[in-house]
C-alpha cells in the first residue's frame, strides 16, 4: 500500500479538451441527470425567495429529515465540497483546535490549504487504505496534550474515502463512541456518499449515519446533480447562525432554490442511490476485467473509483482511448492510476475498456 | 439623503414562498434566460474537463478579452459575488493592507464580514448616493498614515452603486488617475455592470472601465444566468496563482464549464446588455410612475433599482399585491423601499404595479 | 467637539532620540518603577518555572482576585496592550460575530487592523467623547439584524478612554445590565485603569469593574510596569483554553515570571493607584495652566491625557523644550495637540510648562 | 532514531515551584545576564521614543549590520520566539502559500497552530535528526505540485534544531542554492543561534547566515536576554511594511529600547557567543557524564540540549534532584529526557549531576 499524494487533477493546466477520449477521470464530467434538468426547464420562469428561503429547499431539507429520521437536524445547501468542508471545520472549532484527518483526506491536501485559511491545523495521521480508525484518533490526541500544541476537535472522515474504500457499521460506531468519549466532534464528507451507501459490500444506511455523526454531507455534484451538497447538522451546538457563516464564507447562493430542487429530485423514489448504484456496477466492470488481466491494485474498493498499479507503457497506450489520471508514479516503471465511474458512465464504455485493455495487455506481453 | 445600512435581505427568515404577489424584491428571483437554458439541455450529456479548464470557458474569456479590448487580460469564472468580492481582496492585499469602499458598500455591510474573514479591514467612508469620490479616497489615505493604523491599498466601488446610482466615465478616470498616482488598486464590483452600462444616462463601456481599472467583475447572476461572476485581472502583478485561491475559498466549480457556458450565450449577440436595458427600461415604467404620484426618491437612479420614500401605510398596502424589501424605516412614519427588476420582469406587472399604487396614493388622500 | 481619527505616534518613523525635550508625548517613555526594578535585581539569579506556571504569577493573580473581590477569576498576564485586545476579541467571538467600539477606540483605528486579522469587524459607532454608550449599543445591533450580517457580540470599552475621558459607575452598570439583556459580552480595555480609578472625578472601583464586566484587563505599561497586562476573565463561558490562545498568539512568555513579579509590586500597598494618581496630578498641573490661558480643550479630562486646541504657531513654540503628539490639524490654523503624563513625570517640568506657555501665550497676543 | 512529538512543556499545568530541584529543564529559566541589567538599572529614568525608534534600537541595529557584514540589511526587535516566526511567515507568504518545515520544526508542532492561525499551512517532513535536507524540500515540492494543493513558499530551518544538532555551512549553502533556483524564502530561527555559532563542531558565522538566507533572526531569550528576537531581512521584497505587521500582531513594544538595549549589551565584546560557548560546555559535561555510564542518546547534540535515552525508573530517580522534561516515552520501559543547559547554568550543579547518575546508574545494576 503506497503512502502516496493524490493527484485529482492534472498538474499543469491546459485549456484543450479531448472530445475523442472517453472519460474516465472523474464522476464530474457530465452535468446533470435528466430528469433534474426536466424539473429546472419546468420551474425555469417561476419567482422564488432568494438565498434558500424558498420551499423547494424546505421541502427538501423536509425529505432529507425523513431519510434519515432526525425530524430535529438542521439542513443547509451549499454549492460545493470545499465550501462545505471549510464552513463545517470553521463552525466547529475555537482558533485553537484543529482537524484530526488521514494524511489521505481531502481536507489534508486537496483544498489548497482551506482548513488552514480558516485559522485551524489540518493534523493529518498516515494511514494505509483511507480510512481513520480509533487508534488513529487516539494518537492524536496523544501526541497534542500540551498547551503549546492544538487541541484537536473535529474528526474529519470521507465515505467512500478518497482511494475508493468504505467504512463498515462498526468501523464508524467505534469511531462515533470514542468521539463522545473524548468530547470530539465527528464530521463524514459524503462527497461520494451515493456511491458508498449503494456499494454491495457496504453495511451503513443515511439513518446510520446520521445517527452516529454530529454533521455530515450528502453530495450531489458527483452524483447526478449540477452541483450541490447537503449539509446535516445533528449536534443542537453546531446549529446557531450557520447561515451567517455560510454567506460570510461566499456559499449563500442568490438563487439557492437551484439547490433544494436538485435535492428534492435526488430524494425522490431512491433516485440518489440509484445513480451510486449505477456507477458502482460501472466501476466494477472494470475492476472485473482489470483483475482477469492480473493486474493488482493499490487500494481495495467496491466504490464507483478504481486505483489498478499498472506499467507506464501500458498506460500510455490506454491513455489513446481513454481519459483518467495518473495518482503516483512509482518506481519501478508503473504507476498508480484512477478509474472513476458515475451516474452517467456508459456501460458500453466499461466493456470497451476492458476490451482495449485485455489488447494492450496482450500486446505487451 | 439618508445616511442607511441597506437591508437587502429580510431580518427574520421565514421559509414561506409567497407565490400571489409579484416579486420586485430582486433582480435574482427567477432562474435563467431561456437561451442559456438551451445550451445547457443540448449539452446536457457531454463530457467536460472539469474546474474550468474546458472549452467553453477558453471560449467565453477569448469573448470578454475582445469585447473589453485587452489581449492579455486573464479571466477567471467565479460562482457567486461574494466569493469574487473576497479573492479579489484577499488576492491584492497583503496583511496589513485594507480596502476602502463606501459605507453603503456591499463589502461594507452585507458580506457578513467576509472581506474581516479574509484578514483584512474595510475602512469605510460615509457617502451621500454609493459613489466614491477622489476626495473620499484621499481622506482615508489622510487618515491612515501611522504604522499603528492599516495601509488602504484597494479602493472597491460598485457600478451601478448598491443604491442604484452610477459612475461616470469622468469620475472614473479621476478615481483611476489617483489611484496610479498613489498606488492603490481599484476594484470595480460589476454584480450590476449589464444594468449600468445599458442605462440611458451611462457613458461607460466595457473596454472604458477594462482600461481604467485594475480588476473588476462583470456578473451574471443578475443578468440572466443561473449563477456566476466573470472576474477580469488587468494588472499583471495580480495575475499569478489566482487559481489556487479561487480553489482555497471554495470557489474552483467541479463543473466548471457550466460557467462558461453561460458566459458564451450571455457575451454573444450583446445578450447581457439587451437584459440590462430591460431590466432598465422596466424600472424607469415603475420611476414614472411613482414620480407622477409625487413620490420622493432617496437616492436617484437610472439604473434597475428605485429607492422611493413613501408612508409606512402605503407600504403596507402595495405588499397585498408586490413583493420588495424595506430598506429604512425613517422616523416620520414613512420608510425607503427598494423596487428591483431584472431581465425577467414583466412589463404588465410594472404597470400593474403603477396602477395600484395610484389607488393606493389616492385612497390615501 | 471634532470627529477624529487619533495619532497616537508620529506618521513618519524617524530613529533620532530628541533627548533635551522633555517628553510629554506618551505615558511609556519611561521603563519601571524603581520598586518593580529592585524585586527584578533580587531575582535575578533565580530558577523559575517557564510560561507564567510560576509562583509569581500565581501570587499575583491570587493578589487580583482579593482586590477585585472575584475568588473564582481567571488571571493571565500577557505583554502587551494590542495583544491583550486581539486576544480577548478572538476569545470571545465566534466566525460571524463582531466587535462594537466608538470610532475612536484603540481597536478601531490604533492596531493595523489587528482584531480584522483575526476575521472579525469592528463596528465602530461615531462618538463625542470617546465613551460608547447604551444609545450606541442599540443602535449597532438594530443596523445589523440581516444573516448578511456580522452579529455584534463583543461591546468594547476603554477607560480611561483614548481621549482621556472616563465612565461613571451608572454609565457602566448601564451598559452592563443592557450587554446581559442582549447576550453580549462586555470588555473593558484597562491600559489606563490605574489612572481611571484614581481620578479625582471618578466613582468605580476595581471591584466594581470585575463585577460589571465578562473580562477586562489591568495595565501596567503605562502604569509603572516594564511591560504587561493584567487579563481578568469573569465569565465562565470565556475561561477554558485561553492558555492555548494566548501561545496561538505569541504572547506566552518564557519567562513569565516576570509579569507575575511586576504585578505582585504593583498591586502591593496599591501602588499602581497610587501611580495613577501621580499621573492625574501632574495632568491637573498641566490642565489648570491652560485654562488660566483661556485655552479651550476638544475632550474633558480629569485623567492623565489633556487634548488642548491650540494656533499651530504657539505649539510650534512649545515644541522647543516639550515633545508630544498632534492629534488633528483642524483647519483654522488651530490643532488639537495631546500632553501626556504619566508615574514618571516631574511635577517641575509640568509647571515649567505651564511657565513656558504663558511666555508663549503673552508673546503671541 | 524515533519518529517523536517533542513535549517541551508539561502536559498539565500545575502552578507549584519546584525550588528544590535544580532546573535543566530550559534555557530560560533565569531572568537576565547581570551586564544587561546593569544597563538596565542606569537607565531607568531616562526618557525615550516608543515603539522602538529609540537610539538603543538603533544602536543595536548598526552593530548588527556590521557584524552580519550586510549594512543593507533591515533589523527588527520583537519580544519572543513565536511572535517572530508567525509574523515571518505571514510576511513571507500570500494566502496560497505555505512553509515547509521537518514535522520536529518548532512551528509544526509547538506554538498552537499560530502559523495556521495567519492562514498558512505547514508543511511537514518527516525528519531523522531535525535537520531539512535538499532532498526533503524537493520531495515537498514534488507533492504540491497541483492547482489543488498549497505552493510551498518559505523553507523553515532551526538552528540548532530543535533535538540539538546543527547546520554545517555546506548543509545550509546547499539548502540556499535550491531555495535560490525554486524561488523559496529561506527563514533561519535563531532562538538558539547563540549556542550553534558557538559550538565546537560548528563551522559557521553570523555573516555566514546572513548571506546564505533571506530573513533569520537571533534569539536572545535563550541566551542571557530578559526576552527578544533580532529579525533581520536580508531579501529587499520582503523589507517594506514589517512594522505595520509587526503592530498588528501586537509585537510593536511600547518600551520598545528595551529590546535594543539588550541586544546592545549581548552584541558588545562577543558576549552573546560567550554565553553560548558556556552553555554549550555545561552540556557537555553532562553529555560525557551520560555517555562513561553507556547511555544512548536519541540524537546527537553538541549544543546545549542532550536528549538521552534512559529507564523510566532511572529517571523518576533522576527526578528528585534535577528538573528536566521527558520528550519520549517509549514502548520497552524507557524514555528520552531533556537537559537543556543555559548561559546561567552553574558547572557545580552539572558535575552533581553526573554524580547523581552513577549512583542512579550502580544502584540499578
Amino acid at each position: 500500500m503506497p503512502r502516496t499524494t493524490m493527484m485529482t487533477t492534472p498538474v499543469t493546466t491546459t485549456t484543450t479538451n479531448k472530445p475523442k477520449r472517453y472519460s474516465l477521470a472523474n464522476d464530474y464530467c457530465v452535468a446533470v441527470h435528466p430528469r433534474i434538468l426536466e424539473l429546472m426547464v419546468c420551474d425555469n420562469m417561476t419567482q422564488h425567495v432568494g438565498y434558500g428561503l424558498d420551499s423547494h429547499c424546505a421541502e427538501a431539507a423536509h425529505m432529507i429529515r425523513q431519510l434519515i429520521e432526525q425530524p430535529n437536524a438542521d439542513v443547509h445547501f451549499i454549492p460545493g465540497g470545499t465550501q462545505t468542508n471549510l464552513i463545517a471545520c470553521s463552525l466547529a472549532l475555537r482558533p485553537w483546535e484543529a482537524v484530526i484527518a488521514t494524511h489521505l483526506g481531502h481536507v489534508s491536501t486537496h483544498e489548497t490549504g482551506a482548513i488552514e485559511a480558516t485559522g485551524h491545523k489540518v493534523f493529518a495521521v498516515p494511514c494505509q487504505d483511507g480510512k481513520l480508525r480509533v487508534a488513529d484518533v487516539a494518537s492524536a490526541l496523544h501526541e497534542n496534550r500540551s498547551e503549546h500544541m492544538v487541541v484537536p476537535k473535529l474528526v474529519y472522515i470521507s465515505n467512500t474515502t478518497e482511494v475508493g474504500t468504505q467504512y463498515t457499521k462498526q468501523e464508524l460506531r467505534d469511531l462515533s463512541d470514542f468521539c463522545k468519549a473524548h468530547d470530539l466532534y465527528l464530521f463524514l464528507d459524503g462527497a461520494r456518499l451515493a456511491s458508498a451507501l449503494s456499494s454491495p459490500s457496504g453495511d451503513l444506511t443515511l439513518a446510520d449515519i446520521a445517527g452516529l455523526t454530529d454533521i455530515f454531507y450528502i453530495g450531489a455534484t458527483k452524483a447526478g446533480g449540477l452541483f450541490g451538497e447537503a449539509l446535516i447538522i445533528l449536534n443542537d451546538t453546531l446549529k446557531p447562525k450557520v447561515r451567517h457563516l455560510i454567506k460570510q464564507r461566499g456559499a449563500l447562493m442568490a438563487k439557492g432554490w437551484l439547490l433544494g430542487l436538485q435535492f428534492k429530485v435526488l430524494m425522490s423514489n431512491n433516485l440518489l442511490f440509484e445513480l451510486g448504484a449505477h456507477s458502482n456496477r460501472m466501476s466494477a466492470i472494470l475492476k472485473t476485467g482489470l483483475e482477469a488481466c492480473g493486474i493488482q491494485f493499490a487500494w481495495p474498493s467496491e466504490s464507483n473509483q478504481q486505483f489498478p498499479i499498472m506499467p507506464d507503457a501500458m498506460i500510455e497506450a490506454l491513455r489513446e482511448d481513454f481519459d483518467f489520471d495518473t495518482v503516483e508514479t512509482l518506481k519501478n516503471g508503473t504507476s498508480i492510476i484512477r478509474l472513476c465511474t458515475s451516474w452517467s458512465t456508459e456501460e458500453k464504455e466499461c466493456h470497451r475498456f476492458v476490451e482495449v485493455l485485455k489488447r494492450v495487455v496482450t500486446s505487451a506481453a
